[in-house]
C-alpha cells in the first residue's frame, strides 16, 4: 500500500567526487585532481542529472575534515556556494545541500537558503542534518558535541525561526510606486520577535520571500528524534535502508509520524539511497563491482569502522565477525541510526569484517545493487511498487560515467513504463515534488480579518 | 608623494540595487522591481564592469533589515551566493563581498570565502567589517551590539583563525596515487590547534588551499581602531573621504600604520569610494544630479540622520544647520568614522539639513562628483597623483547606465592617459592588485627544516 500522490517516483542525484565507492578514484577513469573543488566538473554532473530530467542533485556537507585524507578524494566546497555556481549554468533541476543546524546561527542560515532560492528561481532545497562528528564541535569551540537529544532539540527551534525568517516579507511588500516615493509597504514586513529555548532572533529576513517562498525541507537522519524531526517538518527525507522490509517498516513509520503531526503524508516523500553498479550483463556488473571493491584498502576501513563501533581496531580482526559486545544505540552521541544498520547488516548476514567493510564501501550503508539497466529499473521499481519508498537518491558509485549509464540507460526505462516523467512540468524543486508553495501566514491572516469586518 | 608600485591605478564597482542615490530607483529607467533579488541584473553589471577591466565588482551587507523599506530598493541577497552565480558568468573580474566578524564564525566564513576563490578560479575578497547597527545584534541572541573595542578585537583574532585555516592545507597535500591507493597526504594537512580569547578552532578546513591561498582582504571602516585592522591585515581599504585634505592624511596615516606592522605600504591599498554622476556637458551632469535630488523624501533621510547622530528627528529641523550640541566620537558605539565625517562635513560647509540629506543621498558620505567623463577622469587623477589614493570605489548613482558611462567613456579616458589597463594581464584578483599568492607557513618551514638537516 502505497502513498504516492503523483503517479511517478521522484529521482535525486547524490553527488560526491569520483563517486560514491571509496575506491572510485583509483579508476583509470578518474581524474585524481581536486574534483570536489573542481566547479566545472561539478557543472558538468549537474547537466548530466537535468538532462535526465532528475528531480534534483544533492550534496552532502559537514563543518569539519574528520577523515584521513589518505583514503579517498577530501576536501569539499561550501555547498550552498557550490550551488549557486550551478544554478548559473542550469535551468530546471532542484539544488539541495545540507547543512548543519547544531552549527549554524538560523538567521544566516536562513538567508542564505533563500538567496540560493533567488538566485535559481525556486530550485533550492535544505537537507537539513544535526551533524554527528564530533570534529565539528571542535571547529566552534567546543570540546564534545552537544548530546543527541539536545541537537534534534536545536534542530526543531531552528527550522521553527527559519520559516519565521521566510514568511517575514509577504509577497507583495514591495509597491515600487516611483509617484509617491515608496518602495516598499514596511506593514507587509514582519519582524519575528523570536524568543526561545535556543535562538532570540529579532528581525525581518534581509532577504524578500523567495519564488519557492520556503526551501524544500528535506531530513536525513533515521533514529527516533531524526524520524519525529522529519514527520513533523521535512518534505522530502533521505534514509539508509538495506532490506525491503526495513524499508517498508520505516515508510510506513515514517508516514504514520507525519499523520500524527496532522499532516498529509503524500507531502512527505521517502527517499532511501542506492548506490547502481550497472553493466551490459549482470555478470559485467557484478565484476564491475568486484573490481572496486579489490582496490579497497582495508586498513582505512577498519580504522573507520572501529570508531563508528567504539571499539578500539584490534577488536575487529579482519577475517572474523563482529564482536559480540558492541555499544547499544543509546549509548551512541553520534549518528545512531547508520550504527544499527551497520550492526544489524554485519549479525544478519554474519559477515566477516572485511565482507562488512566491502558492503559499506560501496554506499556506506546504503543499499549497492549491481546488474543491467533493466535489472536496476526493476530494484527501483520494485521497491517503489511496494511502499517502501517515494523515489531514490542516486548514489553512481563511479562518477561521472555512473550518472551517465543511470541517465542514458535506467531513466529511458523508468519512463517507458510510465513511473518517471519525459520533460519537467514545473520549474522550480517543489513542483517537480509535487508540493505547493506555501502560504504566507500573515498574508492569510490579514486577509481573514479583512473577511471578518467586512 | 605616492607609493604606487604597479603604475596604473584600481578602480572596482561598488554595485547597490539600482545605484547608490537613494532615490535613483525613482527614474524612468529604473526597474522597481526586486533588483536586488534579481540575478540576472546583477550578472549584466558584472559583465559590464569586467567589459571595462576593473579590478573587481563589490557588494555591501549586513544580517539584519535595518532600514524601513519605504525609502528606497530594499532586501539583499546574502552575497558569496550572490559571487558564486556571478563567478559561473564571467571569467576575470574580481568578486568582492562584504562579511561581519562580530555575526559570523571563523570556520564557516573561512570556508565560504575559500570556496568562492575555488568556484571563481582565484577571484575572491572579503571585506571584513564590523557591523554597526544594533539590529544585528538583536538578530543573534543579543540585545545590543558589543562595544566597538570588543567588536573591532574580535575581528583581528578572527582574521587569524581564517589565515591559518586558509593555510591549514599544504598546496601539495593532494598526491593521488592510485597504485599506492593513496589519495592525499595527511601530513601535508594541519589542524590548526586555535585557541584564543574569542574562538577555539581545533581542525584543519574542509577545503583544499585555493587559487589565490588568500581571498584577497579588503577591510572598510575608518575609526582609529578600524585603521589598525586596516594596517595589519588588509591589502584594499575602502574610505569614505570627502575632501582632498582629509583623503591625503588618511592615506598617509594608513600607508604608515602599515610600515609599523612591518609591511610594504605598496601592498595596502587605499580605495576611496567616489560617485560619479557623467553628463555630456557639466550643466548637464549638475542637473542629473540635481533630478536625483530633487526626488530625495527629506521624511526619511531626516530619521536616519537623526538615529546616525543619535538625536531626536524634532531636533534636526529641515531648514537649520545641525545643532550645536551633538555626541564626540566616543560616545558612538556604531561607525565611528562615519558619523565624524558626516558632522565635519555639515559644520565644514555649514550646510542645513535639507543641503546635508543631499549631500548624503548620492553616496552616504562617499564623495558625489559630476562632471563630463573627462572631468571625471581629471578628479580621479588628481587624487591618485596627488598620494590620496591607490585608485578608487566607483559608485554609480544609477543603476545600469551610469557603470556604463563610467565604462564606456571615462575608463578610455584613463587607459589612454596610461594609468589604467586595456586588458588583464592576470587571472586572479591578486594578480590585478599586483600582489603575490601567499606562501604557505608550513611548506616554508618545513623547507627551512630540510636545508638545515641537509
Ligand atoms: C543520504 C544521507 C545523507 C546524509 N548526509 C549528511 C551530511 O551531509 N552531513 C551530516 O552531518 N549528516 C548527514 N546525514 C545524517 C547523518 O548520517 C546522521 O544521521 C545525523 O546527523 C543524525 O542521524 P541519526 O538521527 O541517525 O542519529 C545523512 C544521512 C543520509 C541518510
Ligand atoms: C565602502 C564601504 C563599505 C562598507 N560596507 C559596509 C557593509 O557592507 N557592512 C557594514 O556593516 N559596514 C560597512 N562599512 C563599514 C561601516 O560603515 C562601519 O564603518 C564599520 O562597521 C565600523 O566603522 P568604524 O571603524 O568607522 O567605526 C563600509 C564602509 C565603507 C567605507
Amino acid at each position: 500500500m502505497t502513498t504516492h500522490r503523483e503517479g511517478h517516483l521522484h529521482l535525486n542525484a547524490f553527488l560526491m567526487s569520483t563517486g560514491h565507492h571509496e575506491a572510485s578514484w583509483r579508476l583509470p577513469e578518474s581524474d585524481p585532481s581536486f574534483v570536489s573543488t573542481n566547479i566545472a566538473y561539478l557543472q558538468r554532473l549537474a547537466q548530466t542529472a537535468e538532462r535526465g530530467k532528475l528531480d534534483s542533485i544533492f550534496f552532502a556537507d559537514g563543518p569539519a575534515l574528520h577523515r584521513d585524507i589518505g583514503r579517498r578524494p577530501s576536501g569539499t566546497l561550501e555547498p550552498t556556494v557550490v550551488l549557486a555556481a550551478i544554478a548559473a549554468v542550469t535551468q530546471r533541476i532542484g539544488l539541495i545541500a545540507t547543512a548543519s543546524t547544531t552549527y549554524n546561527d538560523p538567521y544566516n542560515l536562513a538567508r542564505r537558503f533563500a538567496s540560493v532560492d533567488h538566485v535559481s528561481n525556486g530550485r533550492a532545497g535544505w537537507n537539513i542534518v544535526t551533524t554527528a562528528f564530533v570534529e565539528a564541535a571542535r571547529n566552534f569551540g567546543l570540546d564534545e558535541q552537544p548530546a543527541h537529544a539536545d541537537r534534534y532539540a536545536r534542530a526543531a527551534e531552528f527550522i521553527e525561526v527559519a520559516l519565521k525568517l521566510w514568511d517575514s516579507w509577504e509577497d507583495d511588500a514591495e509597491v515600487g510606486d516611483k509617484a509617491a516615493g515608496l518602495w516598499g509597504d514596511s506593514s507587509r514586513v514582519h519582524p519575528i520577535g523570536h524568543v526561545g529555548e535556543h535562538f532570540r532572533v529579532a528581525g525581518a529576513l534581509t532577504t524578500p520571500r523567495s519564488p519557492q517562498a520556503h526551501p524544500l525541507l528535506v531530513q536525513a537522519g533515521s533514529s527516533e528524534d531524526g524520524k519525529d524531526l522529519a514527520a513533523r517538518f521535512a518534505e522530502a527525507v533521505f534514509t539508509a535502508q538495506q532490506t525491503l522490509e526495513d524499508a517498508q517498516a520505516f515508510y510506513a513509520d515514517l508516514k504514520r509520524r507525519a499523520v500524527e503531526w496532522g499532516r498529509d503524508p503524500a507531502t512527505v516523500l521517502v527517499l532511501p539511497g542506492i548506490v547502481p553498479v550497472i553493466g551490459a550483463t549482470e555478470a559485467e556488473a557484478r565484476e564491475k563491482e568486484d573490481e572496486l571493491d579489490r582496490l579497497i584498502n582495508p586498513e582505512y576501513a577498519r580504522v573507520q569502522l572501529a570508531a563508528q563501533l567504539r571499539v578500539d581496531p584490534e577488536e575487529l580482526p579482519l577475517d572474523r565477525e563482529l564482536p559480540d559486545h558492541l555499544p547499544s544505540e543509546d549509548e551512541i552521541e553520534g549518528a545512531k541510526s547508520r550504527y544499527t544498520l551497520i550492526v544489524n547488516l554485519g549479525r544478519r548476514e554474519r559477515l566477516t569484517v572485511r565482507q562488512l567493510i566491502g558492503r559499506l564501501g560501496g554506499g556506506r550503508g546504503h543499499r549497492t545493487f549491481s546488474g543491467t539497466a533493466e535489472q536496476v529499473a526493476d530494484a527501483i521499481q520494485d521497491w517503489y511498487d511496494q511502499g517502501a519508498a517515494d523515489g531514490f537518491n542516486i548514489m553512481p558509485a563511479v562518477l561521472p560515467s555512473g550518472l551517465e549509464e543511470f541517465v542514458d540507460q535506467v531513466v529511458p526505462i523508468l519512463v517507458d513504463r510510465g513511473i518517471f516523467r519525459s520533460e519537467y512540468t514545473g520549474t522550480t524543486l517543489r513542483d517537480h515534488y509535487g508540493l505547493a508553495r506555501p502560504a504566507n501566514p500573515h498574508t492569510v491572516a490579514r486577509l481573514a480579518t479583512a473577511e471578518v469586518t467586512r
